[in-house]
């Protein structure tokens, strides 16, 4: 399989190659798909921020490996750019699903500021949200809002609009991106927002490290949120209305009104 | 490993089983994770709706398998508890991530009215969000609200409410359950509220059998999207106030401040 024209060798002469944006998932291998697995494997070269690279290490036998301690993240994007550009077989390794508060949208925006036309695969992948769900039981089982809290790229206003609006028509709400530790006061107001419009029983789960070593399951109430330790790792979920917890889980019934007989 | 006490025989000598609540992801077994793959080649039944069961066929063999073509959603969860309860390892199939909009919720609800003993372990998956959003190109980048424009378990206000919400808050926008041979006018409603808050050049995506052999992928705008054929089987992705289109994907910046240089 021949990568690359003989002869001339300046940039319009090469074959393209690929850039496969795939996700770790949570964090544990087993919850990487089948098709992801298959673009690490294909891939010649494997690029990734060093803690995402550590999860996937089975895969990274006999590949070229661009770790990225030293990089930021749109030096590792225009790095995938520039070995695809010459021909080879990229995957630009992304936590959780690529497609979800990640890396696939600073491939597209580095690819239109390169005019680039290498072929881009977005793998989708299980996110924080999905991993999270699942360990909390059954929290979004009706309309939901995700709302980061980081306010380094948005500004807080639009934030705060969002956290009214959602709280405001009774959608479960989950927080990316709740706290750091040079970033606390974002989650205290968001939690006021809150409790503006739920009651301070509605339930409200904290997972820190879904599906890792050290996965931390919090079931609460909103009233006793910040009670509890929430760091970087973690997604909060706060439940509509209707949300209510049964034997330490969180239930989102899928109706407002009981159509089935159980 | 023995799963029954001997003697007696009533139900409360019975060791419980377990249940998998498993998804299907968007339609490929290329897209379920390891981990779901492991929960049904350890069970000894396994139970879905029979279209369901098609996508996983491979995993099938030497199973004993409910299938529900002649069942409700509701019977088949209680099969699953009765199965359980008996001792057996169960896998319940679901469409998608059994946590967004699936079984999850309904599995824990048999529960609680039967007040079972029996383990519910609920798989993470990929739900039509994370497939729709990598089949588009990056549009949920940035903060979103899924909403069911179904009514069939929630009133139309409650639905209509949401919509509002999230349009006005410039939220992206996940349509799930769009539209169905019977039930036509929520698209178009939702359609209305969503202009009355964005632009008509607004992108808009639709996926209909993401990651599936009839995949139809449309990137168009928020205008034109009526225009376009919306199933059951679609899920609608409608831009905030900065998604924009390259190249036929439709791409939600991830900040609303260029913070970093290209």
């Amino acid at each position: 399989m021949e990568r690359r024209h003989l002869g001339g060798g300046g940039k319009g002469d090469t074959e393209m190659g690929v850039i496969h944006v795939v996700g770790t998932g949570p964090g544990d291998v087993d919850f990487i798909p089948a098709q992801a697995i298959r673009c690490l494997e294909a891939s010649e070269v494997i690029i990734g921020y060093a803690t995402y690279l550590d999860l996937i290490a089975p895969y990274l036998d006999g590949k070229e490996v661009v770790s990225s301690a030293m990089m930021q993240e749109v030096e590792r994007c225009t790095r995938a750019f520039e070995l695809a550009e010459s021909g080879k077989t990229v995957s630009l390794v992304s936590g959780g699903d690529p497609g979800i508060y990640a890396m696939a949208g600073l491939v597209y925006e580095v690819a239109i500021a390169r005019d680039s036309e290498v072929e881009i695969n977005v793998v989708p992948g299980i996110a924080a949200l999905n991993a999270s769900a699942a360990c909390l039981g059954a929290p979004l089982m009706h309309d939901f809002s995700a709302i980061s809290l980081s306010d380094l790229l948005t500004p807080w206003p639009v934030i705060e609009r969002r956290l009214e609006a959602a709280f405001e028509a009774d959608f479960v709400v989950v927080l990316y991106n709740p706290q750091s530790k040079k970033r606390c006061d974002q989650i205290r107001k968001a939690h006021e927002i809150a409790l503006r419009y739920r009651l301070p029983e509605t339930p409200a789960g904290i997972v820190t490290a879904a599906k890792r070593a050290a996965e931390k399951v919090v079931v609460t109430s909103l009233a006793a949120l910040l009670d509890e330790e929430i760091t970087m790792q973690s997604t909060v979920i706060i439940g509509n209305s209707t949300t209510f917890v049964w034997r330490n889980k969180m239930i989102t019934p899928r109706g407002y009104t009981e159509k089935y007989q159980l």
